[in-house]
């Protein structure tokens, strides 16, 4: 019998028990969508994913399963829907899956739940849905929850990023397909990673608005909007050592852990 | 770089190449959902997914991620929301996830879909959200697509059934965490099936009749329904050689291939 | 002044008197659905109404005004919605309706509650919708009801079954237009029966899953999906005659009547 | 075999051949709400249900199954969901309703449609209904459809109104379960009425707004706004007299009959 | 530092301060809508934001930001979505503005709450979203809360319609542009009025009831339904010195002020 | 007759002859919040409104009405909702305004369109809103529109933020109801700002998560989330002089004007 941190791997009893003694429950938020020619479709999937498996372990606590579709990817952050195999959902598709899961959990007593987003566009769909879950619990009567809500990457500290880039970090929209996420692939999932596929098409020159639209010629062809060279598992583990004991210590903190 | 059948482990150039020459995209439906104390709450996405696996790598197709959260439990043939770690989302909510995915690949070009059901009470909000999605397809000009929907279990043949169940089959409702479901795990999974907790409280004799409250006693309290007792990882073979050649021989047929 | 069991031929003063003294609403479910081309398009409405109307009589309820407008014909068990005059809601609308009406009985004091359905189809909005009414409900300080949800046809006993069909049941599904709605059409309303023009193209021969677009030819033209002949009132009774005792048993024992 | 008006009592070929030949589809939009002690719940799917069987036959049309449901009685104009039996749907329910059923008529190659209300809070889920309906139809490819909306109560002559009510007319909203309801019911339905319970608690004196909660005391307590004695069949058949060629003078004129 | 009636203009402590000394809360609920050529798309913004200033003066109230979007215009009360500029919203989202508007009011301690209707198709949705809005309030366990919705113009004298109109008044919804509204204007926002431009190419006589498309030619090509030549400030004025007292009037009597 | 680039201000046939003549229709997008002691809670309307009057005016646009009710406000960016006066709309709500208003331009021959965003919560829904609407208006046959949506604040010369911030820009999100917003009111709005109530409570120290229930103690109690202090209109004047022509030049660059 496993003792997966896992939800998909446990059995109910086993669930029931690790929530009675007070487990926190995290929620991956992902999303299927292109991540230029040498990353996968699932890069979004496999890495907030990862770090949950990480924390869990840290702290005692449960991965649900994970969201594996996001909301629509825009052309300044993610090159947008037209990239083949990009499956975005409307906004209020994902907030009323975020809503049901949420409230699931809390109806099953947990009382701690922290939703790890994984692709930039999912983050206020995600405070929407976090928001409506929890309301309906107020409205069942289901009280006493904490819940956290974070991006991954935001869990990194300022001196890995200047070692990262020497040359100034472009920025968390902009890190899509990029440095960061190549090097963690290859950190947790070398397979799916061809690095003789890194293109060199970008970075991508944005204007400071959306527009509709979207001019051709303005997402490098790729989908790499900044760029994947020099991408290491070793740089993967720079940051890893960065998020995981960080989200870690916010979730002790908060959850009294 | 990856040959994966699953979209999640390729890349979109891999995908687009794919759908251009007609892959049938595979989209497996499943919970998160308990299957009493000898297996995972994720049964219900580990055995639509496997076959879904096996069926694209015989005719060539793609798999897309595996819808995680399906519709809520029902005592009568999943024991119902209140065991620890069921979590189901409304109706509504699963038929829009449903929905805009089938809208994301028809709009991606693919042309060939088949929407694999894992869990016994999906069956109908898949079936509203496979009509939205290609009802806006066709809103948006979208032509020519031929979308298949099915339960795996239903390809099965009758002899082997007779053979699986010498007694008796006691209908696909009742086989929740019983017999087909706990072999086919010990086929794919045998990590995270515990024969030793199969429990012996079924079968449950349920009345023709949904109510609610549903009445104390009538489900079996390991939420084994029927009875997992001499389920071997052979049995699961004598299943998957039924469910992976029948459903491929009827993509192959539907879709001309 | 009528001592209807119809809540529609009745006053507001009768009904308050009735739910007070604890009498068990029946909510008939029905469906405006092509019934071949020797029934009308009404008899989902009409057959699951009759039945409410004698249990009723039978256990001392009320029957509220039935839902005409049921869930989209599919082509396996219905014919499908091609056919003129069917006139299917989608799932979301046809839950929202009886979760307003569920709410409504029970804000006026309704306990017990039975949803009789009489369109294959409708079996999961109506599951759906049961369980949003009584969410509402719950929500809003109503408590201790109790519910009940059934499809009339499965109150049957396999002698009956066997003595209409000597050949063997074709099943549930394939029952359409069929043997069992047109004995039980000629015993309510054999007005609206045309025994002359029972086809003689089924049974219909369909694949273990769905396909859109349905191929042509396997719905038999006539959207008769077994067989009709041989339908009498007798036969009709013999089915009412299980139908209403077996239906108002379990009714009494849930209700404790 | 029926040649009835009513949908639900003929078969789909009939309906098709109808409605290949052009003829207009009524749907009577009804309720299930209180009508004092005098009149059943069901009047508001009586009279408009009975208005159109009368318009249907002479113009050559059907009648859709009444929508049984309406919108949410007011204080001012039925009394208020607070009466016993008053099941009232949200607007969104009502609408999507009418939405759906308009859709289907629509795709079923209805060009003439009429929505016949019979409940006033109706009026405005109508309106959006049918709109909804009517853009999806476009969305679709539908055309050349022409859509009429009408409450039945307003084809009525003035020197009718004149001689039913010598004192004054007191107004639409206030003739909830009086005269006008009163006497059309003793025409179609007399079964139906008590005029012995005929209260004579009203007429009710309504502010000009809405305030909620609705201030006790001002809904008179029989749920009759004004009054329904002197009500006669004959006055039914003065009333009925008017809708009928009026209404259908109208439909004549709009779909050039 | 601000002491205006308007929320938008003074700070969250003075409203906190006012609410908390049960200060009524006006809403203000228009649309942006043709109003023929001699009045701009804001007059349903302008008027009710006019009449619920001078009343919350009067009572010591506030007004809340003005829902400057209304329901889709109507062919009989307003010229219908054909007209330039016109911009109307589905029932359902408005109603859901006022839904979530409503809550926001009564969670922050708004015991006295008025809507005040400036659109006549605003009406019903308006009903429906406060009832929506005050369910959910009640659902989070905020009570004690009274609410009123109102039209402003139904807050006239008779002598003063009959002053305005010595010829007769031609009823509320044919006054589109017309006599009321322009001379209201007139008072309010002169600036915005060009009396040079009025049409005469009313009044419109409509049928009794609602056809789609609408016949052309009915409308009266200005948009003007009704007739504007007359108007005055003074008039305006009259019209005033009747909404704002008759209207303060009620509230005081409904709040016990 | 008014000359206004207000929408609300002009008639309809000077709407239709401006965007005939290819005018760009300006949305801004509010909200009713908390902006500490001295300011008022309209500061996100009066902003944004203020910026696009004065692009309009730049480029021969149009200004359609504020929608003065914005996404909730979080902690992090506003203080969120639990502030007095702060009325946050559910994401969807806001969406569907946004769909509705954008789809009621376009159906108006509106080919450039322009959200501008003054709320920060407010980015996504309309992200989403406008995704929506101009998904709608293609289902409906209107092509050839260009659509841009923007935050004001993004237009600033880095040179103008090192002006302002001589020790560094506390970021987007903290600016809340801080220098740039009071300095941009008391240029715009001096009236309606209190110099005198500034607080000195700030700035935030807030964590790099959401956290509900927000901890007590980490939003300054006066809702000021960085600091306003050293605030003046000539400040205010040097955003402002950054805003219109960066958002006019952007504007005509994207509309080819």
């Amino acid at each position: 019998m496993s003792d997966s941190v896992f939800m998909s791997e446990i059995t109910w009893p086993q669930f029931e028990e690790k929530v009675k003694a007070g487990a926190p429950v995290f929620l991956p938020i992902g999303s299927t969508e292109q991540h230029g020619p040498h990353l996968p479709l699932g890069v979004d999937i496999y890495l907030p994913t990862g770090v949950c498996e990480r924390v869990a372990k840290e702290v005692g606590g449960l991965v649900a399963p994970t969201i594996s579709y996001g909301y629509k990817s825009q052309p300044r952050s993610g090159g947008g829907e037209v990239y083949p195999g990009t499956l975005g959902l409307d906004a209020h598709t994902l907030s009323l899956v975020i809503r049901d899961v949420v409230h699931g959990l809390g109806r099953h007593g947990v009382k701690r739940l922290v939703l790890v987003n994984g692709h930039f566009e999912n983050c206020w769909p995600a405070v929407e849905g976090l928001d409506l879950g929890l309301r309906e619990l107020r409205r069942d009567g289901f009280t006493g929850i904490t819940a956290m809500r974070l991006e991954y990457w935001d869990f990194v500290k300022r001196e890995t990023l200047d070692k990262l880039f020497p040359d100034g970090f472009p920025g968390t929209e902009l890190e899509h397909a990029s440095l960061l996420e190549t090097s963690l692939m290859l950190l947790l999932r070398p397979d799916l990673v061809d690095m003789a596929k890194v293109p060199s098409d970008g970075p991508a020159k944005f204007p400071n608005y959306d527009v509709t639209p979207f001019p051709p010629g303005l997402v490098p062809p790729s989908g790499v909007l900044a760029d994947a060279r020099g991408s290491t598992a070793k740089k993967g583990q720079w940051l890893m050592d960065d998020h995981v004991p960080q989200i870690a210590a916010a979730v002790r903190k908060e959850f009294g852990l």
